[in-house]
């Protein structure tokens, strides 16, 4: 029980780290192996992930490859990519055969281009290099680029204790069974059935009889985002993944899935707070910035444009200064307006959620902004009354706040909808970008506004 | 082949339903069946969801019980509630009874408490029912609350021919067979093992001979949050749950994971952009006003600080007029840059990535937030000294922006780690808290700053 005890509450520690950096230094093998066999291979790859470049090194050249190919693919993929460097093309390839085709086919098609071929070249199992080569054929942004060739088939002619038989050899090659594939003789998927069936049914029936028809599959070129609905929608842990003949092809499997769902919620939240490409917080400042400052020049430039209409303002505005002081408040009204709005519906898109046509979801948006901003328009108006003694400057400025917030709101729905119906990703609308074009047009139109009632 | 390919391409059309809404208005029952019949539950519980109530339960109560009990479980919560309020105590114990217990744990849980003892008093089959009674004395957040009572456990005792025969009935009640779980006979789970494993051994071996001893497992009383983080770590498809004791209590599978890390993705990103609850874009207007209404409110509140700070400057900078039209700018990018750090460390503490002590943290922070302040400073000192004809003017703005992005920066990766170490969800420091807070206290560092440099 000690042992699993520590499996399941694996914490990495700096004791651990050092404990691990010791060993290597006094180049203890055997002790080094013991105590790293011990631990989940992903357990080690975070371990590595904290070691300097050589000693994660020697430890991967320590290990057996059948534990350091697993490593290998759960290791941060820029700490992967430096150790990739220090291998040999054989030495890729070793780990590679030991790999299931779909992370064998991610791991080279890091690699740079002209070590691609030299890696492939020396994979020795025909059949596992003829797999890995077809899946670097596909696109990024695909099914196919997700599935592995590993899964289990069988024929509709056969019997179930022919299957049970063949399958035995299978099933060996994969690591887990989730549904068995049912195909015609053209290859052609047609039906599924699972290992419990397989195991309740008789055995001299025909797989045609106990396979159910009603088997859900991708094509090979979906997109990954909508693979991921499919499945999480269904309950599936694996699908198959067919052709435009509906020729079995592979299949996903429910923890790349989960991946999917992992990154695509992080590039969402990461867009919506201004940030670009997938930085962690790791990362060097270089790459930190890249991702940071783009979206702050953006800022700055919006800024600019704020104070560009407030110098137009300013003569007509002389008696009335106070109305200046307000501008961060209505800029930040209409920037948190914006960014809830806009999140609502990318959300909502997201989730197929958005029901109804444009110009009812406006309308439903008017109506909220306009409900929030008279709440907000009338604290606003006794603050500002209470405290300038002017009921005439508090009066624009309530009024003005509550047009800024419908217009806001308007905004931040129009925006991410628009996108969408251009194809575009919508989240790009939740960041920086709503926020700087509802902050100059909230401060264009605030200043408007209160000039119509002021004069 | 025609009705997979409609299975998997389901599409929810106007056509659909309005097709479906008239079959229900003209009763016409065995059309209705045999349409709804071809789709999927969780595709009919999507078209439930845009009928009228009455409609909805027309078809509920049309359908089979095996299928409306799916079908409850994929409805939207309030859709669910209002048709569990118009069935009997009796009707509803007839759908959980098809279900399986953590599913049918989570419908009685939604209902009133008056009525939660009703519908569990008329469920027949006993052990269904205490099993149901077990899991709905857990947390809400917990373990306890996902998993699932139904799994395959044999005893390390039992040969594998004795095994496979004991394992046709239980498998018979447990949809999904992913490991079957070995235990002591204290019911103490110590290990695991696969059908395949079973398959491919020898009739007469013994499970202890053939089962692995590194079962993962988690408590009854873990956060599922970390359960959900172990399952995507070591790639699970399903992990069984144990108390103190270490007995076999159930077993949480993947889907149910799925969910609990799309929940937590998008509370993340409603906090961030300023929404509590969980809003949906379907929501009402009074809803959406209870989520929206309190985070602009605190951006109101911050707008009055920036008004009152700017009022207090007022005299001191009246020859320096040019300043107060800057202020939109600086608190964009002082809340710019708290966001984009705060975002960037709530999503490093989800992944367990931020690494290294606070004072590490907030020293990469301030040379990063210096690096970008500097640039973006250069460019506005340029600009408002083209614009502006003074070099002074100019540079103590542009001195301001630089130091307003090193504290933005720093208080937002403070804010979120210290939250953390108090064992506080970070990720309500990513929204209108730290923009708010970063733009009171940018705009009044910002006049600070050029007080000191301009007199």
């Amino acid at each position: 029980m000690e042992e699993i005890q520590e499996n399941i509450q694996f914490q990495l520690t700096d004791e651990l780290i050092e404990k691990v950096e010791i060993l290597v230094e006094d180049e203890k093998d055997k002790e080094l192996k013991d105590l790293l066999n011990e631990f989940h291979y992903a357990d080690i790859a975070e371990i590595l992930d904290e070691l300097d470049l050589d000693d994660a090194i020697y430890v991967i050249k320590l290990l057996d490859s059948e534990t350091t190919s697993d490593i290998l693919t759960e290791l941060d993929e820029d700490i992967r990519e430096k150790i990739l460097e220090n291998l040999s093309a054989k030495e890729i390839a070793e780990e590679v055969e030991e790999l299931d085709t779909d992370d064998a086919a991610d791991i080279i098609a890091e690699l740079p281009e002209e070590r691609q071929e030299a890696v492939i070249s020396q994979i020795e199992d025909q059949e596992h290099k003829a797999e890995i080569q077809e899946l670097l054929t596909y696109d990024e942004d695909t099914a196919g680029a997700l599935m592995a060739k590993e899964l289990v088939k069988v024929y509709e002619t056969w019997t179930v204790a022919g299957c049970l038989r063949r399958i035995r050899g299978q099933a060996k090659e994969v690591k887990r069974v989730h549904s068995i594939y049912v195909v015609d003789k053209e290859e052609k998927l047609i039906g599924r059935l699972s290992l419990k069936d397989l195991i309740v049914a008789k055995s001299d029936q025909k797989i045609a009889e106990i396979s159910k028809d009603n088997v859900d599959w991708v094509n090979v070129n979906d997109d990954p985002e909508d693979v991921a609905k499919v499945m999480a929608k269904y309950d599936l842990e694996a699908i198959p993944v067919v052709d435009e003949e509906q020729t079995l092809l592979g299949r996903i499997t429910i923890d790349d899935i989960v991946d999917v769902l992992k990154e695509e919620a992080e590039k969402d939240y990461q867009l919506a707070a201004g940030l670009t490409g997938d930085v962690e917080a790791d990362d060097s400042i270089l790459e930190l910035t890249r991702a940071r400052l783009p979206w702050l020049f953006l800022g700055l430039i919006g800024g600019i444009g704020a104070f560009i209409i407030m110098e137009g303002f300013q003569k007509a505005f002389d008696t009335y200064k106070v109305l200046f002081f307000f501008t961060p408040l209505i800029a930040a009204m209409a920037g948190n307006v914006g960014v809830q709005s806009s999140a609502i519906i990318v959300q909502g898109l997201a989730n197929d959620d958005v029901k109804g046509s444009i110009n009812n979801r406006l309308i439903k948006e008017m109506l909220l902004a306009a409900l929030n901003g008279i709440i907000l328009a009338v604290f606003l108006f006794f603050f500002v009354w209470g405290w300038e003694r002017d009921y005439q400057t508090a009066l624009a400025i309530s009024i003005s706040l509550i047009a800024v917030i419908i217009v806001a709101g308007l905004i931040g729905t129009f925006i991410p909808l628009f996108l969408d119906k251009r194809g575009i990703d919508p989240a790009i609308a939740t960041g920086p970008f709503i926020t700087t074009s509802n902050d100059i047009l909230g401060i264009l139109l605030y200043f408007w506004i209160a000039k119509l009632i002021l004069f």
